[in-house]
């Protein structure tokens, strides 16, 4: 028989009494708050879809989270006995039940883990399992998961007002027609889903099939992309095609935060170079760090936010992206600079009111030396919350004690899931306003600041940072 | 009406009741203990002048102080509406009122960072006010200080003795004659005001106006610098008067910690391409590199202690220097190196013990990983406190914990204010003082040091460490 | 007279009642688990003879301990006070109670370091010292471990068994015919003592007597080395001998994590050239980074765990490494970089689930950033425990709170006490897992984990993840 899961209701917070005492009366203020959801990767054709399923619950828990299912593989498990699919459709575990058990045997890998924190919430709040996954109540968990994904209760439509989600914006190709999105608004659903306008696979010359995404721009802006004034003019098109459905924000990826303005005749000659297919590395470098300025540009001409998202190398394990493709838990931070990277930008930009500039990362060093002081200084500049890895428990804690003093708490723009794990939002939102309150706990019983101001960060930090920065 | 302003007697220290407690006990011990103010920059010129005045209120504690005015102008206040001064002359705010009513609108912007810590204490131990300042108690608060301002009892030299002040050392241009220091000395005035040392002007060859501060540094010296040769006579003619006025230390900034040896021709060769006007920007490296050792070779002569403050990119955003100059609040940090760095200067003279470096740093990757490894080895070297960002409750913890273990404790020099807000000195002092009593009592209730051993460390950080390292 | 000794019970646990209630629980169910020391320093002599004597109170604990004398030195007591021995043979203090004085009337340069926790622990429990070391206390401390040390139940065999140890790795150079570690076996003694295989000296071509460690690796193997290929078989002899004497593990140092693999031919061609004198700098990195991945090959053929410290600028001081020679407390830490210098070696063999690296290093900023997203990916890697500098209260915390979140406590291996000084040992290891032990009653009063995962995890740290990942 196994434990009884571990979900109290005071978890979280710091052992102090006081301190919990407080943490807790402003934790009450803001858990129902709704959620703001401006950034993430949940896939908008659930919410198209009224009779959308999740399938098996190792569909929806196991197979698509590379947060899951690289812990297991770091411990030998292999990708196959996890039923994740390969490229060359070589055999893996078909038997979800199967998968389900091995997933369970390994459970405890996730101990101390923001995963483990979040699949316990999600399997207690959204599936109501009271006892603790492990191998003995694998399969006794998983039939009452399939069980309940079979009703009504557990499409992603109802679930979406389960969770009081007040605006979700999902993440979108730039060349992307949004059919989803557009079935969204037709189908008179009140869900408010929005699209997010992510061009990385036109901007970074050296993306796999740059060409074939080029020909698909012009194919949906209706402009032949035959030059780099005609490629701007079609970058323009789709943002404002995403901003009339609902868009707020554009996203961005990039190894380094380099930004760098070229001439258009420099960024002409490089643009044509990449059409003929013989762009090279520093050609790639170049255009990237010139189009993050010509976005910062159109950003300000059209309204929308700008997110940055910096230093991943993708894809680090070669064998496996060969055999299973990108996204298999094997992305690795790498070292970031920003000081000097970001400095033709925010020259140019960083002092308009009309820009919002949330920039993400990946090397918590560059918190308190580089971005704390950048932010606490440019008017465009706001420190996206801790990203990836670091949207943690520690992680979040690490970020609060290393930004806020400098860069004021007013430019961060509150708390992002980020996820492809549906389910998992409420999860990942109570967990972060948990953290907050327990920060700002702190704050008050060491007389940093009184209960008046902690009262107003806790909204802050909970739900009005993220609306008002992304000018939901 | 406003709330009653928030500073509790147990502030900063620990929830926990026993290490409160013993916080509580350790800093009584220190409270009030005279400042030690050895690294600074407040006007020498206020002590020269009996009378002199500070102005209004937004004159005191807005105008000149770039932490508080950065952080308007990063949530888009304009630096006009502040009243800061433009190079072109062009308009900005006079009514200081309304300064004042803009900086009180933003106050909460300061929540939980160490400006708005100090100036809470401010506010209410100098000038006695009690209710939290805000939007409605602006103006009431504004008459308060400016009536406390126009009284006799507010005349620096009287804040002086109030603030039991036992030594300040202010900062210093290498070819500055110190009227004001002669004028200190002369007045008869007991308050112990001295000079530093800060060639950076005339050892940076890329500084602006190096060539005129040649000049000044011939005038000023009697020496006419015409070489390298008569370019070391006159700093060591500038040193001795310095030292002669009191002074005990010298400071160096330097972008990178970069210090290498030239031969005397090679040092030559670019002092007189300098003179010529034609330096490179290697040449500026290398200079300031070996300029560096030959201020060590010179402290190991005349016994000034030499502070080297690392690691700013300065007046970062071209558009606010153009318009307003120089410490407009966008001066950001840079990733420092220092193992290899500092080898050419501690390889020749780190085993001096007639030598004493003290080093400051933005960047705090390096506190655990070169700083502290490098100050618990060579006898001459000295590790300055937390520096400008981190000059913070959670940047002296941080300092605090991951130092101490590898340095130890005689090897870092207690507190420095390093503040041109004479006022925020007591402030800043109290907070630091109050840090150090808590992180001492968490060690004792953690059975790392017993109360024998903390009582004497708190009066180290407190008092006894700045006052043996800068030679006072 | 002295303060008595401090060495609470509850030490090192943090304050809040709660969790020191549950850390004193989780840490009772350790306290007196047998010792792994799968990695350290301590000389085989020491238990191949079973009357090797330890000498003076001084020569244990002072003249070989750079972590003890690099701190006095560091404060200006010369080295040569403190008896270390000069390489010209000039004079030092040969007077051990002259040594030991100097060294109680600086011992409160120790507080709150980890060598002043060590000590203190050692001093009391190993030898029974009652009173705080002082200046006024040191004769009598002297005369009491003198005392002690010339008993039987002194001698390294004795204490070995005290200690608990259950399994010691010493650490060897490859060409070592490992006289005493025949000696331990043959004496029939029970003790686990084990080598390790560290070929730094014949695999970094820059190592000071290159050629003549080669020449020494064709005496020991009996293959005469004259070419890349006898090279390879004459360490895979050697490994095969290693392993014959109980090794489990090898051991790489490096400055960099630089791995990259050459041809046959480049590598015979840069091998050819270091056999004729001839190697160059570049030469020496790219052979180190070939021969990691070698090494790797190896380690997958013949079992043996593979260890990697990197990050260490050894020798800084270069008066103190002329005058004493290595390992005179001046190796200072770098700046590390694993994503990209690691690629080439993991993208080959870090699928392996029959390699197992484990991976050392000086940069905690490489922590979260870089290393935990890498053992929580690749089968191969594991995490060492913090190391040197990092092997402190405050550097297991930080640890724990930086690596466990993202890389899961599986891909980490427990504690190694890496040392020399033979008699720290059982002061190590209860300081981790005092630390251990707090860690996971945070844990447990956050309610982050339940107390029976805690009580897993406590054996793991303490003891299992040690033994499992050195195959001991």
């Amino acid at each position: 028989m196994a434990s009884k899961m571990h979900l109290p209701d005071d978890r979280y917070f710091g052992p102090d009494p006081r301190q919990k005492e407080v943490a807790q009366r402003l934790y009450a203020q803001v858990a129902n708050l709704p959620l703001i959801c401006p950034h993430g990767h949940v896939d908008p054709r659930m919410f198209a879809d009224p009779d959308y399923s999740f399938g098996s619950p190792a569909d929806l828990l196991i197979i698509p989270d590379h947060y899951v299912f690289r812990m297991l593989y770091s411990q030998g498990v292999p990708m196959e006995a996890l039923g994740i699919p390969r490229k060359d459709g070589g055999t893996v575990e078909k038997d979800h039940r199967k998968v389900w058990q091995t997933f369970a045997d390994h459970f405890r890998l996730f101990r101390a883990t923001p995963t483990g924190m979040w699949l316990t919430h999600e399997l207690f709040s959204v599936f109501g399992v009271e006892e603790k996954l492990c191998g003995e109540s694998a399969q006794r968990i998983y039939d009452q998961i399939a069980a309940k994904l079979a009703t009504p209760e557990f499409r992603p439509r109802a679930l979406f007002e389960r969770f009081n989600i007040e605006f979700m914006s999902t993440t979108d190709a730039a060349t992307d027609p949004l059919p989803h999105h557009q079935a969204i608004r037709k189908s008179g659903w009140k869900g408010r889903v929005v699209p997010c306008f992510r061009p990385d696979a036109v901007v970074n010359l050296d993306a796999a099939d740059w060409r074939k995404s080029i020909q698909a721009l012009s194919a949906v802006s209706g402009i032949e992309v035959k030059s780099y004034k005609t490629y701007l003019a079609a970058l323009e098109n789709r943002r404002a095609f995403f901003k009339g459905m609902g868009a707020t924000a554009t996203d961005h990826a990039a190894t380094t935060a380099y930004t760098g303005e070229l001439s258009v005749r420099q960024a002409e000659t490089i643009f044509r170079r990449a059409l003929a297919g013989k762009a090279t590395a520093e050609d790639a470098t170049l255009f990237t760090g010139h189009m993050l300025m010509e976005m910062a540009r159109m950003s300000i001409e059209d309204g929308l936010v700008m997110q940055l998202h910096v230093g991943s190398f993708r894809n680090h394990n070669p064998l496996l992206y060969e055999r299973f493709g990108a996204d298999m838990g094997a992305d690795i931070p790498t070292a970031g600079e920003f000081t000097r990277n970001l400095r033709p930008l925010l020259g140019k930009y960083g002092n308009e009111t009309r820009l919002t500039l949330i920039l993400f990362n990946l090397d918590e060093s560059t918190y308190s030396r580089e971005l704390a002081p950048l932010a606490g200084h440019y008017p465009a500049l706001r420190l996206g919350p801790p990203w990836w890895f670091f949207d943690s428990l520690n992680g979040m804690e690490r970020f609060r004690e290393l930004v806020i003093e400098t860069a004021g708490l007013a430019n961060t723009v509150g708390f992002n899931d980020d996820t492809r794990a549906y389910p998992s939002i409420p999860a990942r939102h109570d967990l972060s306003r948990r953290v907050d309150a327990n920060w700002i706990a702190g704050l008050v019983v060491r007389g940093i600041v009184d209960v008046e101001d902690a009262e107003e960060m806790i909204q802050d930090t909970a739900y009005r940072l993220a609306k008002q920065a992304y000018k939901v």
